[in-house]
């Protein structure tokens, strides 16, 4: 059946969908009630037309500017850095964090051909600049990748009168030093902090 | 954002997709294109609206009658009993199978309400005098409600001149057809016993 295979194949593209589950989602879906299908494909592209980059921060947003930067109560003197919008997200889970953010786009990866010409870093320079910042927040990924951007952020910013820090880095709240990996012990041990 | 927690939402009700599945693939739809994104949700209600059960063994179909009733390559001496419209195409996936089905629409479940009446039971004794057929393969899931809607339709059968038999027990006990290879749903078919 030609629209059934075609949903499959819709199914299987998503990421971590296989084979075997793209075809279970697909019969799901006969069974559904057309009014959840409906809603299902009008989410679908709802989120595809209303969703955008907030012209500040790169955030996502559905409005002209996103609900952060729109915020009056949110600090515009500190800027967390990170690599996507879905890192906005991740932080925002915190509740802790009331400063901004500004998103890179992706981080520095010269193999794959991204330099800083290809990451909002321009853009940032100057909310630094223009915004009164105190303290950029650099959130990259403790990654090669991300160690570099921040590190190459971090120099941009040297002769601005603003405060560059790092997020750290070390044994997550609950982890077992048996299943922690040797980089991040390094990164507990280097960070260690007096009692 | 609205747009997204609708997504999430939807997603969500889909089986085998928990919440931090949904979230993942809901900020996926935001990175990919508006081509492909309108492809899930066309196909999504295509499947919905052109789908629905075949009138002579209750197979999915999207024209008037199933592609398997309707192949006059399909001798119709032979009637494969299964469940659910899945089941036909987890059978067809073998390839070696030359006769037709019919879906009963479920398996007789005392608990749960589920009454010979429910089933479309009726409907395979009328084609079994109708249409010439000369065997009746049950190929219910080898668990207690399949092996007794099996025994029960066996038992309706017996006074009819046709041969009425049983899937062999290849595939394994609590298994189900959908996750059973097709070497093993072959040598099912193949070691199939007179009931």
């Amino acid at each position: 059946m030609e629209s059934i295979d075609k949903l499959i194949a819709n199914f299987n593209k998503l990421p971590g969908i296989g084979i075997k589950s793209a075809q279970r989602l697909a019969y799901h879906v006969i069974s559904m009630s057309t009014a959840d299908v409906n809603a299902l494909a009008e989410a679908l592209r709802d989120v595809k037309q209303r969703i955008h980059f907030c012209p500040i921060c790169g955030n996502y947003t559905e409005d002209e500017v996103c609900e952060i930067c729109a915020n009056p109560k949110r600090s515009s003197e500190t800027i967390c850095v990170v690599k996507d919008a879905r890192d906005v997200s991740f932080m925002e889970r915190m509740r802790e964090y009331g400063g901004r953010y500004h998103v890179l786009g992706g981080v520095l990866s010269p193999m794959d051909g991204v330099g800083p010409d290809k990451l909002r870093i321009a853009e940032l320079l100057k909310r630094v600049k223009d915004e009164g910042v105190k303290e950029v927040i650099l959130a990259t990924n403790p990654d090669v990748e991300g160690e570099a951007t921040a590190s190459y952020i971090a120099k941009l910013l040297h002769d601005l009168p603003v405060r560059v820090t790092r997020i750290a880095h070390g044994i997550p709240i609950g982890g077992n030093l048996e299943f922690v990996d040797e980089m991040t012990l390094f990164k507990a041990i280097e960070n260690r902090r007096e009692l």
